[in-house]
């Protein structure tokens, strides 16, 4: 059984701790970007070494206090936000910003957990590299949280997602012990990997301090394109057909739908629409090439062959970085218009690459037999993962069809598991998914993921609630 | 505590599989490719299916008999192979390796634990895609095995370690259940990441039976070349340039020293010598480019410029794909031309990349300090991996020398581990390395190793010994 915060608790951390780590529990950090949980929180503590969260893990543990790990509040499933429970800490990573070290000759950045991710790009900039993960909440969203989550976003198709771009983590165990594993190999086989595990466990087995993170050589050149497409079939050949032209120089394949550009028309007319007459689907797919190769040159190829093979009527190339950063804030800016919109459901799915123009073909017909909605499906094809998000038709609110969420929720669940596809893509478990993951996911890893989480955390302090049930 | 194989457990084990399960224990199963450990088993047993593995792994979890999973029989680190204890079940995935199913526009291969690794590329092939891992004993690794030491090779530069090429995973773990992840995903954030935790955890853990398998375009052209280089630091340099101009292109980028081809002049006079007079240091380049561009071409244009700078005096590209297999014959042949000299102590080490040049010229000298010895150094550069092995001088054996090996041993772990490396880069821990993993590895880590294998296996049934001392 966990323990609220009690003063006795707070004396101790004020004695372990330097005042400038108590900080106002301002609101902020008890809401979420899609404002379906209200946290509770009996101290927030911001640690700015390993040490200090290690003395704050080391409290907690001894007096069966919950600890609720924060890194840029962005999650969108809840993660990040404990609604009921005896009331936790909130540890903050946002003191802990440092980038430890940059080597270039090893295309390696050390960087702490509060590091936020447009700060971790700036500086592989900097020394002329490329930290790849990219998303729209980089602005805010900390490498702390982004590793705990494993974070995908939109050059995961070349770069992999949040995992495959970290070597090594530091991070504090449950018990308050420190694992050191920043090495900075690519070959590393001595024993089982707990970064991996600590990686996607979204602050459950420990509290991940700091990273070493795998940089890229940065891309000579880069390009983008817009393409109308006949339909999800025709994207997925066009993918195929980009990868045979252009091979691992495509760093982004994104998906969009008329609706998409429609909802961004109504919320934000401030952004420039690429089509005049938008097409039912579109790709927006980004480039990054070697010296030799002119990214507008490969894409004008590509279109030629696409166009000749009825995979792409018509199509926009950027002629300029200006162009193709227009692009990009049409595609990045989709989130926002759909919150303002307001979804009833939001989905963020994964299914087979094949899989997915059945997976759209029978999505809308299962929705239609519930209720009449509009969906903004979108998302990175080139990853099989979809958001597919469902919405109220106009003049309607969210509130006139809450009724139907869980029966919207359910079916598209149901088609996607029935294909061998995931419930939660890139978002994660959060609290928002619990029950889903319970519903869909494997027995036997779900004993397994139990028996680990006792193992490593017996109380059940770290992320009460989050991933797996709470106990007690 | 474990008991060994009883006339009750094979009674049950005949009575829950067929005939065909129950197969010699022939002498090969108890040896390993160095000589080192000489095995015993009770009983081998070759399950046809995955229902079969489980009801083995079942019977022996509950009459406590030890499991050691068989794949290839090709690990260097006597993972395989249990020298004392109680006899255990051998276990071998030599029956399960059937290709389950091959989806070219998905780039994935689902295979089973028992595909040999040769048969897995040239199914792929056949695909017209590639199965990129690749090492010296393609012809009778299995692919099991290899996930579950997190085989690497000479690709990992370009493509990863064999746990970046697996989506997914079926497995048996400890108590019998089966783990259903054969998911072809690229994105899944559904929980703990039990497929990376199984993945390196060298059978101790469950026994991976059947893997879906990432695929990659096959490159459009392949080419190779052979420079000369002044030493370490020249030949890091050279990798920089070749990143540079030839980018994602370079497949592979292996570090050789002229004691390596004469060693093979030595003991395999048949096999083609590149050079007549073989430079101190020399790099195999090997690169595999899209259609536009000509691999001869490029590995001209960098020779020019690597010449120039002073970083290749000598060169040879090859001018066919012929003359391409006698290079990879030469850096293929170096570990068979190892064992037939002997060597008195194996290193599988690696260093942070900028590391590199510090620890081979440091190497030498603190070893000269315990003895006269030759030294062998090769490997995989661009990954910081180098195969540091100690040989007797001309006329003597390695029982000569047999005892300075801890000296030898301790004094390279000791150097590597000072410069942040790792005392088991690709081959694991297996039985060899208990011993270094405990002295070397990070406290907090072994902490949280332990609790996971008393977790998923409380008996310790689990290929026992290995990675982590037998407890009882």
């Amino acid at each position: 059984m966990l323990s609220p915060v009690t003063p006795e608790l707070e004396r101790r951390l004020r004695a372990a701790l330097p005042e400038a780590a108590f900080r106002d529990l301002a609101p902020a950090y008890l809401e979420e970007p899609r404002g379906r949980y209200t946290g509770q929180g009996g101290l927030l503590i911001a640690p700015e070494t390993t040490d200090q969260v290690a003395a704050t893990v080391r409290a907690c543990a001894e007096a069966r206090v919950g600890i609720v790990p924060y890194g840029g509040g962005t999650g969108l499933v809840g993660g990040q936000i404990m609604p009921d429970g005896p009331a936790p800490v909130i540890l903050s990573l946002e003191r802990m910003r440092k980038l430890r070290a940059v080597y270039p000759s090893e295309n390696v950045l050390v960087a702490e957990a509060g590091a936020i991710l447009a700060d971790v790009q700036a500086a592989a900039d900097a020394a002329d590299r490329l930290f790849p993960l990219s998303l729209a909440s980089e602005g805010s969203a900390r490498i702390g949280g982004l590793l705990a989550t494993n974070a995908g976003g939109v050059n995961v198709l070349r770069y992999g997602n949040a995992r495959d771009l970290c070597l090594g983590i530091e991070a504090v165990l449950p018990d308050g012990s420190v694992l050191n594993g920043l090495k900075r190999l690519r070959k590393d086989n001595t024993g089982y990997d707990l970064r991996h595990l600590l990686i996607g466990a979204e602050g459950t087995l420990g509290i991940i301090t700091a990273a070493a993170l795998k940089l890229s050589p940065r891309p000579a050149q880069t390009g983008a394109a817009l393409f109308a497409v006949p339909g999800p079939e025709a994207a997925l050949d066009l993918l195929a057909m980009t990868g045979a032209r252009i091979g691992d120089g495509v760093s982004a394949f994104e998906l969009m739908h008329r609706t998409g550009l429609d909802f961004l028309a109504e919320t934000l007319p401030d952004i420039r629409r690429p089509f005049d007459d938008p097409p039912d689907w579109m790709v927006l797919i980004d480039l990054g090439l070697g010296v030799a190769q002119d990214p507008a040159e490969a894409l004008e190829g590509l279109f030629v062959e696409a166009h000749a093979a009825g995979l792409a009527p018509d199509g926009l190339i950027a002629q300029s970085q200006a162009q193709r950063a227009e692009f990009w804030t049409v595609r990045e800016s989709i989130p926002l218009a759909n919150r303002r919109i307001g979804a009833i459901s939001s989905h963020d799915i994964s299914v087979p690459l094949s899989a997915i123009p059945a997976f759209i073909a029978r999505g809308g017909p299962a929705l239609a037999e519930i209720g009449d909605f509009r969906i903004n499906c979108f998302g990175h094809l080139g990853d099989g993962n979809l958001h597919y998000n469902v919405f109220p038709q106009p003049g309607k609110t969210r509130a006139d069809y809450e009724h139907l969420r869980p029966a919207i929720k359910t079916c598209i669940y149901d088609l996607v598991h029935g294909m061998g596809g995931s419930v939660s893509a890139e978002h994660g478990v959060g609290r928002l998914k619990v029950d889903d993951l319970e519903r869909y996911g494997d027995p036997a890893k779900l004993a397994a993921m139990r028996a680990i989480k006792a193992a490593l955390d017996p109380v059940g302090i770290m992320n009460p609630g989050a991933v797996l049930r709470a106990s007690g």
